[in-house]
């Protein structure tokens, strides 16, 4: 199988953390129901291509995503493999039992810069969206274990349209003044532009966020998400989320067409001689495994050019 | 319909020249043989929606690309559109014959910057194809009419893999000493990376060449074009190949799943506020309506999430 050639560009880190979201963010929209087995071997497939960090389901209520109703049965199919971080989204208090009922070592909240999206999706304005994260996130501070807090839309809403730079850098404070140990940066409805993420990035340095605690969260709705990673990256974030085969999308949002695929962010990376710790080959074989299992095809550009032919 | 919002972002042009490939890099791939008259109305369509570069044609011998056998009947089916360039592809000296009859008045020849492409697509060694291009180009050039000259295989080959930096630059020198006006580097396969991109421009003005005659090609095999784009804009490029709705492909390459998108580009031009002159919803119509023609949808995701729906 081809591999990337390596040719470095300055300024940018030497490693970057891929954080998989396949298994929750991908898997999240998919009307058929999944079998357990098989999102454990989707799991078990990613850990083994070399990710370090997946996001492995969700304790939202089966009501609202039933595709995860199986949480505890998937997380008990599961070893905890040794380096490998696996987060499972708390939405609300009941999920926080879930997840300590669970033994969960790290957990995500998933939030809105803006009030629609908070009001759709959390049914919650912005800032009641702090009081319901507050004591899941203490939860987990307490017993030192890490927390990511997801900022959805701060880069456009489909109703609310530009999303001001301000207004995401004071959810982002107040996600962090809770004690979020990571912020995840969603451009939910792919409409963010390299120009953009400089600017968000270097308000939120300017805030005094560390953006070493800093991850991001492109969909490549416009096909934009890799051009502005590199800029990301250029501005000093170090950890970039995407989704095996480019799984998922939002629902809510008109032509979300779905997150960044990790083989096409993992095919530059490489290219730019940055560690991942990713075996790309194997991780295209897990897509295409995956893509049978869904019936149909990756939407990812680099599994379609390095999948086996037929 | 949706349009990009602007976030400029510092050391980039405030104007690029998308140079639209699609009527002939596009077109000459599709097996189905394209009516004349619908050639005709996506070239209209495509300067209405106001594209300043078009690559119309091609005098290649209809024994090869059967396709565009039809140059003659759609250049007389068009008008001279004021401050449109319509540059057509002239391979030697009997496409030459034509190019002059025809009252073309800008042309594009095509060479190779590996030896077993220059074999296998010009039947020549890459110090051949330059006695090949000589004639036609100073045909031309003592009419004081621009020549363009595509170097194919700049980043890396089927099947020499990866192609050497001074290599590509030596091609490229002797292209321009022949008396080529602008230089377009192609990424024939797809495998350039914002690294390589970076390292083959710094090289070229390094050896002299002057950056504001570069346009670069790049193609979406891995899904990387846009982010090599972006890294082209930083080194000074100001010229972008692109194809509407992303039609074409190499067809000796594997796995060339095709051009940039023009649609693609332009939205993250757009969003940086980058002027291009090109209006946006008229574009993604023409290339929803050339679908059509085609029956099968475009592979753009910027049409994608702005066609309209069903």
């Amino acid at each position: 199988m081809r591999e990337p050639q390596v040719v470095p560009l300055d300024g940018l880190p030497a490693r970057v953390t891929v954080y998989e979201v396949g298994p929750r963010d991908g898997l999240q929209n998919e009307k058929a129901i999944v079998p357990v087995e098989v999102k454990a071997e989707f799991v078990r497939r990613l850990v083994a291509s070399g990710l370090t960090a997946v996001e492995t389901t969700s304790f939202v209520h089966p009501t609202w995503v039933p595709q995860l109703a199986d949480a505890e049965a998937l997380l008990a199919a599961l070893p905890a493999y040794d380096g490998v971080r696996m987060p499972v989204l708390v939405p609300n208090e009941r999920g926080l039992v879930r997840a300590l009922d669970a033994g969960v070592r790290e957990i995500a909240v998933f939030g809105s810069a803006t009030e629609t999206f908070a009001r759709r999706n959390l049914n919650r304005t912005v800032a009641e969206q702090y009081e319901m994260f507050a004591p899941v996130v203490a939860a987990y501070r307490e017993r030192d274990l890490p927390v990511r807090a997801y900022v959805s839309m701060c880069f456009g809403d489909p109703w609310e349209g530009d999303v001001p730079v301000p207004q995401v850098v004071e959810v982002c404070a107040r996600m962090m003044a809770l004690g979020a140990t990571e912020l995840s940066l969603g451009d939910t409805i792919g409409v963010a532009n390299p120009g953009h993420t400089r600017a968000l990035l270097t308000a939120l340095a300017e805030a005094g966020v560390d953006l070493g605690a800093v991850s991001v969260h492109f969909h490549d709705t416009y096909g934009q998400a890799l051009a502005n990673t590199l800029e990301a990256l250029r501005c000093g974030v170090t950890s970039v989320d995407s989704s095996a085969g480019g799984l998922g999308g939002c629902p809510y949002a008109e032509s979300a067409t779905g997150n960044l695929a990790t083989e096409d962010l993992v095919w530059m990376l490489h290219g730019l001689g940055i560690e991942t710790g990713v075996d790309l080959p194997a991780l295209v074989a897990t897509s295409v495994w995956m893509a049978e299992q869904l019936g149909r095809p990756s939407p990812s550009r680099t599994v379609a050019a390095l999948a086996p032919r037929g």
